[in-house]
């Protein structure tokens, strides 16, 4: 993992690649990387679909080593959907093999002059880039059952699906997972549509002949991951509810905090959340002979994935996520778990990020385009999405352009962004984090659900907002930090509650670079990764008044708390002083 | 014009209205009045089609007095479009007989609580708030004609097309002119949007046994009168070019100057340019037994709005303005006199501002939806902005977002509002207004092509960046100050040309309202509603970035002139420090 792989899309007579060495970026990983090469790299006023723009892709400093859990991969662009610089992050395959084939990055920058579509080969004897016009309007799915015909069963593809090629901004770039489905997505901001202005189709590629990346010291860092691997298991929720529900498990718990966003946000709790909680779904999923219990990548451990078959038994798509879920569920009325499932396959297929699409047709069902709950017409709504009808480029635009087009007052997003499955106003704290990441609404970036609602690393109450900046500030620090090792952050439960097994995390990195990172360290690199990503911002734009909620939430309250977001500005603005 | 009519849409059991005294807005009439209203009045981060927006309507301080060209009104509110303030003015005759009513204001607020449509009526007796669920979804023309019907033909209307009942953001607000044609257009923005949300489809007054507004010295008001008309018809564009070809005399001035933005600004040449020029078209009307002379208000003099007719010699549409037939003309490759007509007659007839409306198409031709040059197609599109199609929500929705939707890079826009016809790279002084208008794109903000192309009020180099920010900021404070008098912005180039007329102007002020206004005064007043403005926008979240023109006009030169913007980000900040 000492080279970049830079392919300028724009070169006269093609596409021209160079490999470097790290260079300036040397040290860097996942999230870390991919916001340190945009924010140097590319101009912030720049057309996120103009050649000025790149996509950059990186493992994690643990990614393609035998550190369980370490197979998250970055993606990173100004993004179309916010303005603002993007990470999203996926699991799956990818950043394992990629990492063992040696690359810290790949690089995607120019415009391309014509309209070809490429695919770019990487094996251990380099990297190949061809023209593949047969591969246009291709499905995720179609798409990697063609790559596995020509290159066999060893790979793993990073991909975009239709919604990538039309350039919309709800577009997702999709990972497959170790049985090669392209199920796993770096969902948010539209980076797939910034794979798509590069007209890259799919990366394909395959680690076999390299072995897993050598660690300084192989003693102390096998010790390390034994110890994490046992903190991971120990905890409850990575170590039984996960694995024996997927993410998923927080429909009941959410919906019983009255957190719940049902039909756009009216209230926050959902008559149907029974119907699609977990705990049914994992069921289901056993009893059509699938199950909640998968890992989407090699070296996982908690193995949350799940697949979900038909009424047939025959694959219908991967288990949905929790805020997959809601946004097709609960925020749309819907509480049939088989159209969920399948508008999750038909979202992955086509290359879209689940919340932002089931956010936008929330919206557009509160502007009467179809009714609450009408899952057939949510269905054929993706489908128009897939084929790039004029109302399926509405919603592919994601919720902010839906709600525009459609005149509607009420759109859950920051930043442009859509906002996910928890209602600011009965989690505060989760209010901080949509308003204040540089990422727009994203609940990853400070997930203070853990300490809210599943009282992780403490308890701060979820219905005042004391102390919610200042969870949220330490969640966002950590998140950058976690997301730049290419673990996944689902570790975060056991190493906010456990010292041990955060020690076994430091001691991981420790061992495999021969460092000697403390907590203080990690909090150093977070700290230095939002504050690289808040300053392009600025240079983009954004000001304080784009770290706000919209208004509804500052006025109308949300049953069953009959509560508003009560979190004041200048709170909201004292964030990033640290 | 004392009082300020006031009405809550929002309220319980029906819109409820009061009349109040001006009180601390005495003084302050058109864009001073909507300007001082949205600012003190709306939350700057309220959502414009929200209960906290609100629509301000406002003669000018001249207008209903016997004054020359004092018959613009005023449209105000935070804008769909831009998110910022935004004032929008209009000919025909409703600002000279409401004031004549003695309305200084009508403020249009709260968010009604059914779908109920209601028209407002209001004439010597009083005002009539009625729901009248028969007009929904009808067109302007339609609309005027059941007005006339039920009210006699001594109306004027203030009213929506469909497009601002289903909130387009490029709904406008039209004003009928004296032959009760809504032909007139408060056009950027959204204002009809605003309007649509308040559930308000038509205001009708009717100033019978109403006088003109009387002036303080009778005797100087009528000399000074006279001798402003005399300065008018004496200057060259205003007493010969206006008259004889209306505004689109500017389409061979522009073409020859090579800032005639073509195909979506890919050149700044048409070849088409004559066919369908001032000149060529005056001509054909006059020949269909139409023609370019005609007054678009009581009391105007310059009479630049003229009548078109269909080959048949029946009414087609108003004679579309230079602007209208650049953006459906030149800007989507359209050459034919007669289809840019029927687009002008059927965004009037739908309620849509042409520029938004025509420099749309063009984002969709460059994005492939429909071919540049072909006529028919425009039309189509237009009618699906009218039936509301989904196709039709995104044209409607403006340039900025069809841009998003069909993921085009070159969208020619300045906080979210369509550019006019002017290109910024061959024209650099309309680009620094461009930019830094608080109304976003706005060529009658700061018009620089008086003294870059048509040499009025000296001459500045449009290929060159030097002065054109002081040419710019002086003609943004000149704007103001005029667009708060009623008068028609076209008096500009006589006053800028001729003291003894400036002279005038001030002499009709200071005759009527017994002041003392110098050029100073008239200054103070420009600075001190940009400053208003200015600061609304920055509560709104707007920063220097936002005063920035779209990337590709520093990156791409435009032929023949092979030249970029130039103009420095910091001599555009430099702008509003006077």
């Amino acid at each position: 993992m000492d080279k970049i792989l830079r392919i300028d899309m724009g070169a006269a007579g093609g596409p021209k690649m160079q490999v470097e060495s790290l260079g300036e970026y040397a040290g860097l990983g996942g999230r870390a990387m991919t916001s340190s090469v945009v924010a140097k790299e590319v101009p912030p006023f720049c057309h996120p679909l103009g050649g000025e723009n790149k996509l950059v892709i990186a493992p994690g400093l643990l990614s393609g080593t035998g550190a369980a859990m370490s197979g998250r991969l970055s993606v990173g662009c100004k993004s179309p959907l916010t303005g603002g610089i993007k990470e999203a992050n996926s699991g799956g395959q990818p950043a394992q093999v990629l990492a063992r084939l040696g690359y810290g990055a790949i690089i995607l920058e120019g415009k391309p002059q014509g309209d070809d579509l490429y695919k770019v080969i990487i094996n251990k004897d380099g990297v190949k880039i061809e023209a593949d016009n047969s591969l246009k309007m291709m499905t995720n799915y179609d798409l990697v059952v063609r790559m596995k015909a020509e290159y066999g069963d060893k790979i793993a593809c990073i991909s975009i699906g239709p919604a990538g090629e039309m350039k919309m901004q709800s577009a997702s770039v999709a990972c497959t997972d170790p049985e090669l489905r392209p199920s796993r997505h770096a969902g948010r901001g539209g980076v797939g549509a910034v794979m798509g202005a590069k007209g890259v189709k799919v990366i394909v590629l395959d680690d076999t002949g390299c072995k897993a990346r050598q660690p300084k010291d192989l003693q102390k860092f096998r010790e390390a991951n034994k110890k994490f691997v046992e903190g991971l298991s120990r905890h409850p929720v990575t170590g039984q509810a996960l694995p024996a529900y997927g993410t998923n498990v927080l429909t009941n718990i959410l919906n019983e905090a009255g957190a719940y966003p049902t039909n756009n946000f009216k209230t926050g709790q959902f008559a149907g959340a029974g119907k699609i909680s977990g705990e049914t779904i994992a069921e289901l999923e056993t009893k059509r002979g699938a199950g909640p219990t998968h890992a989407c990548h090699r070296g996982c451990v908690i193995r949350c994935s799940g697949i979900y078959n038909d009424k047939d038994g025959n694959f219908l798509s991967k288990q949905p996520e929790y805020e997959t879920v809601w946004a097709h569920g609960g925020h749309c009325g819907i509480d049939d778990p088989d159209a969920i499932a399948m508008l999750d396959f038909l979202d992955d297929t086509y290359g879209l990020d689940t919340i932002e699409t089931g956010v936008a047709i929330g919206v557009a069902m509160q502007a009467g385009v179809v009714k609450y709950g009408d899952a057939q017409a949510a269905i054929n709504l993706v489908k128009e999405i897939g084929k790039g009808t004029p109302l399926g480029r509405i919603l592919g635009s994601g919720a902010a352009v839906t709600g525009k087009v459609f005149g509607v007052e009420k759109v859950p997003v920051v930043k442009g962004q859509a906002m996910p499955a928890y209602d600011p106003r009965a989690v505060q704290g989760i209010g901080v984090t949509y308003a204040t990441s540089p990422m727009g609404a994203d609940h990853t970036a400070g997930y203070s659900i853990a300490t809210n609602i599943l009282k992780s690393g403490g308890f701060v109450d979820p219905l005042k907002p004391e102390g919610q900046v200042a969870l949220s500030r330490n969640l966002q620090v950590a998140t950058a930090a976690i997301d730049s090792t290419g673990m996944c952050l689902f570790i975060a439960f056991a190493i906010l509650d456990q010292p041990d097994t955060f020690q076994s995390l430091l001691d991981l990195l420790n061992s495999f670079y021969g460092l000697e990172l403390t907590a203080d360290s990690v909090t150093e690199l977070g700290k230095k990764v939002l504050k690289t990503e808040r300053d392009f911002n600025k240079r983009a734009g954004f000001t304080k008044e784009d770290d706000r909620l919209p208004r509804f939430f500052y006025t109308d309250p949300v049953l069953p708390h009959n509560i508003k977001f009560m979190v004041k500005d200048e709170e909201l603005d004292s964030l990033f002083d640290w």
